[in-house]
């Protein structure tokens, strides 16, 4: 019997939850579709335990992959850039100075660390603190399905 | 019909999610029972949106308060200290330079502000750090009902 309490997920959304499922166990948190600015909207932010930053992409088609025009856009707000994809995936088309991430809807495993291009502390701080407040908000929308969001919150 | 996917509360909880909700007309975002640091926990600790850094206990009766031996162990960590009670609670047992929010258990008033007392610039930066992984990982569990936190994890 189906559990309709649960949400169907998007296929890109079923990778984010093996990505976000594997990156803890790296000692990072996540939250899902952040947006780091006005027009980006990140798949998975992951924060690591000493402050670190790193944004995944998920591509679930080579569709998907060839209509993103953005990632570029998102380097500027991590220290590490991943793409993850299924295993069906034509990794052959992603850009090479990337980092790589194969994904399930259960699990993932880094193929490739995406290479590191440190923020500067004050960009780190925003983005720590943009990170807690979107965290917060949707931990709170869960736990208290009541909750009217006021308009206008900044997040 | 009661709503089985609804956890049920106890009087301090009911008196938190009024409190979560009404500091978020503040613009303030919210955790539950956050760790500042080992053996303490406090009920609600609130994020402004330039960093500031609210505690909130919510003493659900006379006997809730004075078994609190506590208190004084979380201003160091936050910019600003509250009790919140009941509209039924003894007020004057309350120390006098701290904050008064009366709640119930959808929403709240602030009576009065807690005074300020600023963070150091390394010690909110580990609290908004340590507020946005407790965050993530419950916002984590809540969007992933199959999520096994890894042991060890730390928030």
């Amino acid at each position: 019997m189906p559990d309709d309490r649960l949400p169907i997920l998007q296929p890109g959304q079923l990778l984010a939850r093996g990505v976000c499922r594997h990156l803890l166990g790296h000692d990072f948190v996540t939250v899902e579709e952040l947006v780091p600015a006005p027009g980006l909207r990140v798949d998975v932010m992951g924060l690591g335990p000493k402050g670190d930053i790193w944004v995944v992409e998920c591509k679930s088609s080579r569709a998907d992959f060839l209509s993103d025009q953005k990632w570029q856009n998102y380097l500027p707000f991590c220290d590490r850039y991943f793409w993850a994809v299924d295993a069906e995936f034509p990794v052959d088309l992603l850009p090479e100075e990337t980092g790589l991430i194969i994904a399930d809807a259960y699990d993932a495993e880094i193929l490739r660390m995406g290479p590191e291009d440190r923020l500067a502390p004050a960009r780190r701080k925003l983005m720590v603190q943009k990170f807690a407040r979107h965290a917060a908000l949707r931990s709170q929308a869960a736990r208290d399905p009541g909750l009217v969001t006021p308009r206008g919150l900044r997040v």
